[in-house]
């Protein structure tokens, strides 16, 4: 089955308390089809780069499975550019700069086979391109699922909620729910969202796990506590990459396949982590990902 | 099985968003043993109070077999107060007024029949209370269990790392966690505190859930998202009171019964913030405690 994301391929500049690594390789979509590459293996990327951006890193996901013939190299231009710096906790940080470059002309057009994709993923982008996007496909994906932000609620309220409308899953953080809903306690603020439009909602709470929540149902996956969060950079991204990536291999969409699929979710999250930008989820094996999961596992389980 | 249980027995003011409760009945001896009473039958507490504190509510107590012979009254005295105001998202609050009253010179002396209890649940008090009381002990209980606060850690830390020394188990909150490790990462405060003496460190972090530590093992029990939070007042003094009631309903201390033990205080506290108080605790049904642990099996169950 095939898998469409559209969203950022990027350079970034990254400073925690455990390093600094100067322009690496990010962007939602690099994290999401990495990620995803882990459990199927048609995906499709639809972005935009400048004459920057390494070539060999496209490579490297073309190898792992991912067509990047729909990521368009701008001559003489930039890629989009983010650089930050983290605060100790590591829960928190300050962007240092934040350059669109490329991004502020990106406007896709997808192709005839782009446009039969079965699951897409919206990364997170301005509303107005992940709706023109939404309006291109050629009929309603089998899945369809979006990311967003805060910036965007601050900004393109609007729009933001057209597109909500027709996603099947919305992933957000836990004070972007709020904002969203306008309510502070997260169970009502999730039935106010899933009143918007969406089938299911995931509330990411970084260190805290997250919540599925459908019109009857709730479930939470736990965070691993990790003895070192080396750097948080495209955990969210890696999120949905590994939730949309299991998806896609299942075929369905129902309340206990989301579950499994957000505990793989939280899986590949937890190793993005452990490394500067993508550096962990490059080499990842199928025992690396068993004994995590088993973690997974042994961290919740119990009987009563 | 017998547990002894040392703790204040008060009175409350409290104010939240929903509502004000002028003068109703708290303290941490309050919360646990009457939430370690729906698990065991023989539960002591030893504690002080004043001429104001009414009868009835010890009577409710000796009803649901607490013994409060151990609670003494000081005539002329009246009993620690506490009054707080919660902020609108109730994970915060400011403390309006503390009296300490009675507690100024509680020094509690142990009866036979008290010395000889198998399970022992110090509640938050002065570190050198509990550990008078420690000692006071005929021989190591089968179980001790300690509750402080980050007041302790700020006034008293050598004499609350003596006490540490001696439990079985210690429950703190994160940030206290963070305090009396000097580490801010929560896996490796753990490490750091299972080295001062106690075989398990329960970690709670309110809506966000609990984690469960011992050297080997780490065991993460999740929070109901509850679309109404009430009242938090007594929440984690109930969780003790659910988690050793159980443990003594029980009688092994291992890394299995103590995970269960904690879903069940979760369930309990969650049981806690619904009313004012102990109003909730005072009418729950064994169907209604059912039902609740339940709720806390489809909120993480999950097959791979």
């Amino acid at each position: 089955m095939s898998l469409l994301t559209i969203g950022t391929v990027a350079i970034d500049s990254i400073e925690t308390p455990y390093g600094k690594a100067d322009r690496i390789v990010g962007g939602a979509a690099t994290y999401i089809s990495l990620a995803a590459s882990y459990y199927t293996s048609d995906i499709k990327i639809v972005s935009i780069i400048g004459e920057d951006f390494p070539q060999e890193e496209l490579n490297f996901l073309e190898k792992r499975g991912v067509d990047t013939s729909g990521v368009k190299r701008i001559k003489d231009q930039k890629s989009f550019f983010w650089s930050g710096k983290y605060h100790i906790d590591m829960n928190s940080r300050d962007t240092l700069d934040t350059q669109l470059n490329v991004l502020a002309d990106f406007n896709p057009v997808l192709t005839p086979s782009q446009l039969e994709s079965d699951y897409l993923m919206l990364g997170n982008l301005t509303p107005s391109i992940q709706m023109s996007v939404l309006k291109q496909m050629k009929s309603r994906p089998k899945i369809t699922a979006m990311d967003t932000m805060n910036f965007w609620m601050d900004t393109a309220m609007d729009e933001l909620k057209e597109v909500i409308k027709h996603v099947d899953i919305l992933t957000i953080n836990d004070e972007e729910a709020k904002q969203l809903s306008g309510d502070k306690n997260l169970s009502k603020a999730a039935k106010i969202i899933l009143e918007m439009g969406p089938r299911y909602l995931i509330i990411k709470k970084g260190e805290h796990g997250a919540l599925l929540f459908d019109r009857e149902n709730v479930f939470f996956a736990p965070a691993l506590p990790l003895s070192q969060v080396f750097d948080p950079t495209g955990a969210g991204d890696t999120f949905a990459g590994g939730l949309m990536g299991y998806l896609a291999g299942k075929g369905d969409l129902n309340f206990n396949n989301l579950k499994s699929a957000i505990i793989h979710a939280s899986a590949m999250a937890s190793f993005c982590v452990e490394e500067f930008g993508i550096n962990r989820l490059k080499t990842l094996s199928q025992d690396d990902l068993n004994n995590r999961l088993d973690m997974f596992v042994d961290l919740v389980h119990f009987d009563l």
